[in-house]
């Protein structure tokens, strides 16, 4: 996996989760991830590095592009022992992909972008290459045995986007669905959790440990993330007995705060929970946040049906009726304003439900009474009176409101279940 | 860096690129990032690799929590050859954290809990403990010569918020301080660029290999993101004249696609341009995003008033009054609907500045004369026509609305400063 731009911290690396989780749903077990710079040396390192480890598999990402920092393909040739060889028809291909995108490219046939094309049409000798989904083509380089066997390799481009259109043939390869086909028989379950602590499941999965018959056959990881609490647990199939009894320590200790086991998203069970109804949002400290993540999900234009960012008293007041006296009275973090919010944006939305948050991101704007964290939450639903809530979240700005936003989808979810089970 | 979390493709890792650009800052040359799972093996495996890369300091993240998963600091401990000894004080410390945070707790002084704590409370003979910023201390582990040396490791914990917190402890520490003491003296600088493709830089590189000279001084690294195009530059204090070479040859070829050479953002530039004015959204398909990145920002509520999601054509007409019959003729996605929603917000939230987005970030939606990615925007300025252009994006849904938001800032920055040369 190469990438300057993670080592120099201008991006963190998805492509390394991505594959991560496709090797792992085909139950490859993915022992390491590697990130190094342009520097071949170091590529060339961490190539031999995995080679000792004796991996079946290694999965490059990025410098295929057409610039001269880019030298994967020739980094991973020298390492097999593979000359570079020019495909003419992969070229041509190249170059009018290139005619399309920039027909007004001057010197397609001479020049500059010719010398980028080559270089992008080089391929190992014996290796297959991938159509490219950008202008860089794949390679799957097949492995090879003896006394310092050398793994099979996948290289594919670094955008997202590209890698992963890429990905379906470079798993169908015959090189690679060999050693795929070779991969254990794993599982993988997740559990999330909202308001349990990381050191409290860690005192119940020590219980578990002396409860549960071979609980050391689960390959148990936790983790946080924007306010839940992820546990992932790895399994071989006929293991997954010991899974079920796993689930039943936990549920019985932490029942309230697990809510989900089949890797449902608290996005997925707020669509669920909404079943039809129509949903507005009224976002101050989270300034736009909340919608955000309502309409990441395709298809979301059925059910939300906008939101109002009132960020200044005043947008409070003219977009969405909160009384000027409300906040003078209150102030604009408050029960009172966020219940305001949540009515006048459900009103002026014309929907059934609406969810509001007004609060104190940071750095400024704290007081001894309402320190920066501290937020206000309202729930307003058709026919029922506005649920108000205040939390207070530990934490720097950006991590105040992605904690208000994950905390305003649990609460939307929480009060239209109560809504139901009520009526 | 180790990170289960990261190989099962739950999270991205942003220590990594963190800790990389801190490095980067004090002039460290990072050669390698790696990547394990909670397997002890694996990470012993990758610490004997960066030895025998002659690295002269290893820093890791993660793997310190009370859960029995969490081996770092033995790990480390074993590969440096030291034992862990208990730390009393060290362990009162922890305790005392824990009462605090969780008063409730029943079994702080015996049982699971006092296990975790004692657990975190482990220190290897002859390293310096870093104070707990979350509950999990520290750790620096001196560097060893001999014939096969073991350099300095840092060990952090996981939670980024807890590891920048506890970083200038770490590189406070002696033994830290040393090794950087010997670190080069690298600089970096960052250029920026809009609407350039990698391909043209790569060709505008090539040029300047051949009229810059001493060109290979420079280590150059391009990087795509959300539709900016950063390019990256190290080198040492003594070649910045070659830098500054460059940066004419770049100018002289991309001056338009070049918005910041100085490592400003566009949102920096924004706050910039609008000079005291006060600015709202109205958004369709970016669904807040826009509203939720210019209030990112400390202080934004300074001149950011508020916004308007208005998902649906009812939200587009009661929020902000665009006509219902002009989305009937023209098509929620028009230049003249985009134009309504900026005057509309400009209006309604009382700003001197709007910007609107109306598109289809698919996956559905698309027609012939619209296909998905197809986005138009508006302007609007106090007592100036309102500026409307429509866009045609490539890529997912995601990359859609990330395209979008990006475009939307750079065409107020744009708008705001032809107003400003214009009056």
């Amino acid at each position: 996996m190469t990438g300057t731009e993670v080592l120099t911290g201008r991006i963190s690396d998805q492509n390394g989760p991505w594959l991560s989780e496709q090797l792992l749903a085909l139950g490859v077990d993915v022992a390491h991830i590697t990130i190094c710079g342009d520097r071949p040396a170091d590529l060339a390192a961490q190539l031999r590095f995995l080679a000792e480890q004796g991996v079946d598999l290694i999965v490059t990402s990025g410098g295929l592009g057409p610039t001269a920092d880019d030298l994967t393909v020739a980094t991973v040739a020298e390492f097999c022992g593979r000359e570079l060889r020019l495909d003419p028809e992969l070229e041509e291909h190249i170059a009018d992909i290139i005619r399309r995108w920039r027909p007004d490219t001057p010197d397609i046939d001479e020049g500059p972008t010719r010398v980028g094309i080559r270089k992008q049409a080089m391929v190992p000798a014996g290796a297959a290459s991938l159509p490219p989904t950008g202008t860089a083509p794949g390679v799957v380089i097949p492995a090879v045995g003896g006394p310092t066997p050398i793994p099979t390799v996948v290289i594919l481009p670094g955008p997202p986007g590209e890698l992963q259109a890429m990905w379906p043939s470079a798993i169908a390869a015959p090189t690679v669905a060999e050693v795929l086909a070779r991969a254990d028989d794993l599982q993988q379950a997740t559990l999330r959790a909202y308001g349990l602590h990381e050191a409290q499941l860690a005192e119940t999965l020590r219980l578990a440990e002396t409860r549960v018959p071979e609980f050391d056959r689960l390959e148990i990881t936790t983790c946080l993330r924007r306010g839940e609490l992820d546990m992932v647990t790895r399994f071989a199939s006929a293991d997954a007995g010991v899974y079920r009894q796993l689930l039943d320590v936990l549920t019985e200790h932490h029942g309230r705060q697990i809510f989900s086991t089949d890797g449902s998203t608290i996005e997925d069970q707020l669509v669920e929970a909404l079943g039809g109804r129509l949903i507005a949002t009224a976002e101050s400290c989270t300034g736009g946040l909340v919608a955000a993540r309502l309409t990441d999900r395709p298809g979301s234009s059925e059910y939300v049906m906008g939101g109002v960012v009132s960020y200044s008293n005043a947008a409070k007041a003219d977009l969405i009726d909160v009384p000027a006296e409300m906040i003078a009275e209150h102030g604009a973090v408050s029960e009172q304003v966020a219940a305001a919010m949540a009515e006048g944006a459900r009103r002026r939305l014309k929907t059934d439900v609406a969810v509001s948050t007004t609060g104190i991101a940071g750095p400024g704007g704290g007081t001894e009474a309402k320190p920066v964290g501290t937020v206000c939450f309202g729930v307003a639903i058709a026919g029922r009176p506005t649920h108000t809530v205040t939390r207070r979240f530990p934490g720097d700005r950006e991590r105040v409101r992605a904690l208000t936003t994950t905390a305003a989808l649990h609460l939307v979810v929480q009060q239209l279940r109560r809504a139901d089970s009520e009526n």
